[in-house]
């Protein structure tokens, strides 16, 4: 129960507002920065928990939820709100708690909103934060939902065996730097694609990828992975759908695998391209499978436990695009979507 | 090692021969009858059989090999030669043999050739029928690769539980007519559809679907799909391919499992069909793998131990299209891919 002998200052808090479902991509003005007056304490009562934002997470995801819900999205991605703030992942600091479960100066990662300060009426969604020697920011990206989509996307849908060949696309992302970064640990060849000379850059220099190369570059996507992959792929992160896809399928070898992340080409569309090539998952015995971090939270204490050491000890490196305010947020996150950012895109609202 | 006692009498030897690889359709005239001589004594040293051949299968896998191979179709699917005779699955008997493992009068199944009379040259490949107080033409579709197929890919592949719903398309054919009765022998609820009226009464009255549709009369299919499955669709095993797929996806469930056998509206098409809501594979989280009965041989003697009490005690009903003689087959095996056939097809060479 929230204490109630202190009333709480009263002070602004500025929020990033979704305006109204979008159709194609998503531009700046799609959502605008408002100022509203919050009050510094739950009400009497309460059981939620009153945060702090610190760090909010762009993710392929939101584009989803700026479109009315559709029959087919299923009832993990709800939609946004118009005329509310826009929400999705984050690290917070507790300010104020009603729930035994948190403590005022807690911090917590999960499920928050693009403001300054949010209350969060059911906070057992949210995540305790333990282990705070590494930099915070990282319960948005490595250490939260993309690390865990790449921990039990990669082991557990991929079945992956040393010495197989794994191709990542959209590989400098906060999913894809992952898996390939694993996928290297285990002994596969790995190759990524992305959209930039630089990202190409950093897939291979930073994260040591076997080899990358720039998809914008490539004009017939069979051949380019026919390049890289003259025996064929086992395992295909898919991130991208579309035309990627259709390439891929025409190059995969007897029972590969496809784990399908997401399919960012997509989100934006219409209407979806047209996938051709299916009749390889017969031809060749293809797994192909989607998947939903929300089903792998069991895993989430297993794969601290991995990938904390991995990251203290420097065998995974992590890169981060991090933009600096609230202001910035609505332009960071239309970015993803043109591939402007390099590495997991951070909106910071505040550092403490 | 064959005889050498005995020459052998020389015979005719009727012969269905491929014309020359085609595109779209298959057509009758792909296909001619000739006639050449056959000695009916396997030549000194020979390791191989000879087989006097009884029933053939005709089976849509037999499109993908009208067509010059593409780096697509694997390994598995070697292209006819065009001035030589069809090959495919029948039952045979042996009428001579080199091979240790056969011996003349043994009635086997597996690849042969479409003409009265087939040297078979590594005769490995061919399976012994120990049950024959079944009718011996079951040995090309309920107790050969279509059975089996239905089997492992059901059972297997679809991970069925008790109570969930289960669709079939072309369920009328040689694979689903099975699939559906093994999905009701596990107490699940099972749809198919078929392109006629004589095929979805058949469905409902003799294979015991609990329902049945026309896709032919359906000018919606997910419309059609919503009707049978209002709380949607667990397993899906897919013969089909295109916007059957396309509509199945829509309406697929939380973790569903879409099971690939084959994808026969696309074997004819000059450019395969683009399935665009492939997206919800990520919304449901939905499993789709392809797989080709060559994989689970070695489950065959488990599945007949399994299936021939079914048959014996009236538990799975079967229904197959007898074509009689050679010179009925082209017109056999182009119909599958109009729908003419009415259960499994065969094409009798001979009875014994």
């Amino acid at each position: 129960m929230a204490d109630s002998s202190d009333q709480g200052a009263v002070v602004s808090n500025k929020q990033v507002i979704f305006r109204n479902f979008i159709s194609g991509f998503p531009k700046e003005s799609d959502m605008f920065v408002a100022t509203g007056p919050v009050k510094l304490k739950l009400p009497e009562g309460s059981r939620g928990v009153l945060l702090k934002n610190l760090y909010l997470s762009c993710d392929p995801y939101m584009r989803i939820l700026m479109t009315p819900k559709n029959e087919g999205s299923g009832e993990v991605f709800a939609p946004y709100a118009p005329g509310s703030p826009v929400s999705g992942f984050g690290v917070a600091k507790v300010l104020d708690s009603g729930h035994p479960d948190f403590k005022k100066g807690d911090i917590v990662w999960g499920i928050t909103k693009w403001e300054e300060y949010s209350v969060i009426s059911a906070p057992e969604i949210l995540f305790k934060i333990q282990h705070t020697d590494v930099p915070l920011s990282y319960y948005t990206g490595i250490l939260a939902l993309p690390g865990l989509t790449a921990y039990a996307g990669f082991y557990e849908l991929c079945s992956p065996k040393k010495g197989e060949y794994v191709y990542v696309s959209a590989a400098a992302g906060a999913v894809g730097q992952l898996v390939g970064q694993f996928a290297k640990l285990m002994g596969c060849y790995v190759v990524g694609s992305a959209g930039s000379k630089e990202k190409v850059d950093l897939l291979k220099s930073k994260f040591r990828f076997d080899e990358a190369f720039n998809y914008k570059e490539e004009h017939d996507l069979d051949a380019a992975l026919k390049r890289y992959f003259p025996e064929g792929i086992d395992i295909y992160f898919e991130n991208v759908g579309g035309k990627m896809l259709d390439a891929v399928l025409l190059n995969m070898r007897d029972h590969g695998r496809i784990a399908v992340c997401g399919m960012i080409s997509q989100y934006n569309a219409e209407k979806p391209e047209g996938v051709c090539n299916l009749m390889n998952v017969v031809y060749k015995r293809v797994r192909m499978q989607g998947f939903n971090v929300f089903d792998h939270f069991q895993q989430y204490a297993k794969f601290l436990e991995t990938v904390i050491p991995y990251i203290k000890e420097g065998k995974i490196a992590y890169v981060e695009d991090i933009a600096e305010g609230l202001e910035s947020g609505a332009s960071a996150l239309v970015g993803l979507f043109n591939g402007r950012n390099i590495g997991k895109q951070v909106v910071v609202v505040a550092r403490e």
